[in-house]
């Protein structure tokens, strides 16, 4: 992996002299052309060895383009409100939005080679945070975002003579610390492990670029004319390239029988409702104050159709927790800030710190509901949402979560009734829009939506509950209940 | 200002029964009608003495309304990301946008209360922060929040009788503390002080409500009530009321001289700037790498006319920095997210941690320059922001922060020819637009906005210093020597 990058690269004074200015007014162009373009966002991924030159050369990028416009991220010790959620929020806290680049100091592989190299974890579970990597660029790759990720290299005896020259300099002594040398001794298996890591994870869609450190005019070159030239590239093509195998055919078979047989006859009386109401909202409140349940957090997601009995049911949620413990979010029509991000960004923000409930009304899934019924998204960009979302909560729950998920069903004429009854009553008027009546019009397109949905993320950490909606009394007290359980079984 | 919440206030069920049906529907609409307004914000404080019913009545008011709109926020320890910020950053970050309704718990009253009765702080700085506090809602309340502030109390003797019933019921005994008692014995204390403070901040646009806490109907109703009130009188003005003073009126001094007396004339050649540019950056970077530095952050302003060099200026700093320490916020239009809050959350945003540099490239002064020119907001907008604009900054200082405000100055003839250099060389060609074009036709507006500007926000802590930037060597050396002399000065 490193042989090319030991061999001596160098570049003249004379050359380097002639070849600068020029890449440079061409990167501050391409720049400007990209935020013109606005269509995607370039991440700039920086790794490599101490002393091979990546703040130096960090610092020539912002020199040469605009840094009003280079978001520039270095990671170091998470704070405490970033240690409370899953490892990846603070990489998606500060993505570039479209238009913009962003440089990435202390990446998400950081944490996965440190790791390894001092024995903090193994084979097996650097395979899988490797994994996770490749799906996460992907994602990334998928939504738009030109990657570019380069490795700063210096062979063993170019690092020590590195390290001694910048020592021996009073002004840049301060850069080389006892850490830095403590690294060194294990260079051998740092190597080692970075050119296993580099190897598996330099995609297509995300190569890396191994950069020999020793000369500042070679490796400065270097990383400019690449750059300038993977965004030229994007910026000439009419559409943004997918690097993808065919999207999986959607599925032909006749899983609509899913929602078909569910019993919506069933039914509660009042009376036992609210008998069992107060006990299911009491173990609720109760797991809600479980001491261990501050080292967890509670997200639930509500889905159904129009009128089904989500907010209903979600009173019936938090009337029974504090309300400084909980969050509701509706969704809506993104932001321009979310609309400028990869898709699942404007869920990503709102995920809870330990200790609390984020209650989502509609959820990420409107991606394979809404956008795929609408046709507001391509068919290859709603398929490839199903893996996505299984890896998000995947690593919401690796983070601590407790995850359910909700589809309230109930029949097209009820949801008539309701829509009429709705129009009559102002106190509810607020629920029923032009949007809802077109909705209705597409009921067989969502039952075939939400078949697949559930074929295809029901997983066991964070399963799909179907609820017989049809009575609203049932339906609320199935999802009442269903959460209190969870909760007594995680805790 | 106790004394009528200790006489025994009450509600019988049969009233309550009664009038618990309209309220509430009537609070769902006035709620319904504020998303659509959406003008303004609803924010709800909530204080009072522990046993008296605020998180009851919360949790009431989130099962009235829709919880979906409603953002209930407690404030319990800062998080370290709060913690190396202002103390008011927590506030911000958490303010409800327009449409939507904010419930504050533990809200800025709490330190202030608190540090003074348990002796942290004397009378003078319970003062000084009550009346940080009044200029915060004052300020809230002129960008169009609604304001309502409710104090919870209890006689002595009825808070030691709810304290002891909480604890002798076993499903609520979690919710008496050791520290609820400890509290207790300082009843007499707390109560002076609070009603001291709660006096002085009870003002026509964020007026207290004392409630008495010991009836659950009546105080449910009597802040059900005063909410709904309030909501639907703002809701049927046609404007929102500027409860405040006549503004003052434009200075008439001719301070068109503050500009027209600088010396545009002074030049330094290419070589004498570059010795001294090296010698400033250098004595730069190294503040910047200083410990002290670690306990302070840096925030640098600049405003200028269109092409007085504001970006070269940018860079000769960003030159001499890290770019993981530093972030350039260029502000241009804002998102549809800060078009929602008032008008300086947006700045609030990206105030820096401890250790870190922020460059604003147009900054909150836009306020009284181009939205006071173009007449973007009316006068008594404008003219308020001074005072807003003086405090925050003070606010920035007390967290930590080093400000230099830098304003470019150039002659319109210089402006004319760089804005003719620029339309011919593609390198630039992103910096020139039709309303630089626009922006020229009123340079003497320009003038008296940025004389009227530096007589009222040059402060001591928060200086202005004005550039001659006629020539572009000597503008950008002045702006590094400013700096870095500043900093030599505060660490």
């Amino acid at each position: 992996m490193f042989e090319s990058a030991e061999v001596g690269h160098k570049v003249e004074k004379a050359v380097y002299a002639k070849e600068e200015p020029k890449l440079r007014e061409a990167l501050l162009n391409a720049q400007f052309d990209l935020s013109q373009n606005g269509k995607f966002a370039t991440l700039i991924l920086i790794g490599g060895v101490d002393g091979a030159g990546k703040g130096e050369t960090v610092n020539l990028l912002n020199e040469w383009m605009d840094p009003r416009h280079i978001r520039t991220v270095a990671y170091g010790e998470p704070s405490d409100e970033e240690r409370e959620r899953p490892m990846m929020w603070r990489f998606w806290r500060s993505l570039p939005p479209r238009g913009e680049i962003g440089v990435v100091f202390g990446s998400w592989y950081t944490a996965p080679i440190v790791d390894r190299v001092i024995g903090k974890s193994n084979d097996i579970q650097l395979g899988n945070a490797i994994d996770r990597i490749l799906h996460f660029e992907r994602m990334l790759s998928d939504e738009g975002v030109l990657i570019l990720k380069f490795w700063f290299h210096l062979s063993k005896k170019a690092q020590k003579k590195r390290l001694e020259e910048i020592e021996s300099n009073p002004r840049t002594r301060w850069r080389v610390t006892k850490l830095d040398w403590e690294r060194f001794k294990i260079y051998d298996k740092f190597s080692r492990i970075s050119a296993h890591t580099l190897r598996e994870t330099s995609t297509a869609n995300a190569p890396w670029t191994v950069v020999e450190g020793s000369d500042p005019r070679y490796r400065s070159l270097t990383v400019g004319k690449i750059l300038l030239g993977a965004m030229r590239k994007r910026l000439t093509e009419k559409t943004i390239p997918k690097d993808r195998v065919a999207a999986p055919l959607a599925p032909v078979m006749d899983n609509l029988q899913l929602l078909r047989s569910l019993d919506l006859k069933q039914k509660l009386d009042k009376k036992t409702y609210d008998k069992r109401l107060e006990k299911y909202q009491g173990e609720l409140n109760l797991a809600s104050r479980n001491k261990k349940f501050r080292n967890r957090s509670l997200i639930l997601l509500f889905e159904g159709s129009d009128a089904a009995g989500k907010g209903g049911a979600i009173r019936r949620i938090t009337g029974a927790l504090d309300a400084r413990q909980y969050t509701v979010i509706p969704v809506a029509a993104p932001t321009s800030e979310e609309r400028v991000q990869p898709y699942l960004w404007r869920f990503w923000r709102h995920v809870p710190r330990l200790g609390r409930v984020t209650i989502f009304d509609r959820t990420w899934y409107g991606r394979v509901l809404v956008e795929r019924v609408e046709k507001f998204c391509a068919e290859e960009d709603w398929m490839r949402a199903y893996s996505e979302i299984n890896d998000f909560e995947e690593q919401l729950v690796e983070g601590g979560a407790i995850i359910c998920k909700f589809w309230l069903q109930i029949s097209a004429d009820e949801q008539l009734k309701r829509f009429k009854l709705r129009e009559k009553t102002s106190f509810k008027r607020f629920k029923i829009t032009e949007e809802d009546w077109r909705n209705r019009k597409k009921w067989t397109d969502y039952e075939a939506a939400v078949a697949d949905l559930v074929d295809r993320t029901s997983t066991e950490i964070a399963p799909w509950t179907l609820v017989e909606a049809e009575d609203k009394l049932f339906g609320r007290l199935k999802v009442v209940k269903t959460v209190a359980d969870r909760l007594a079984k995680e805790l």
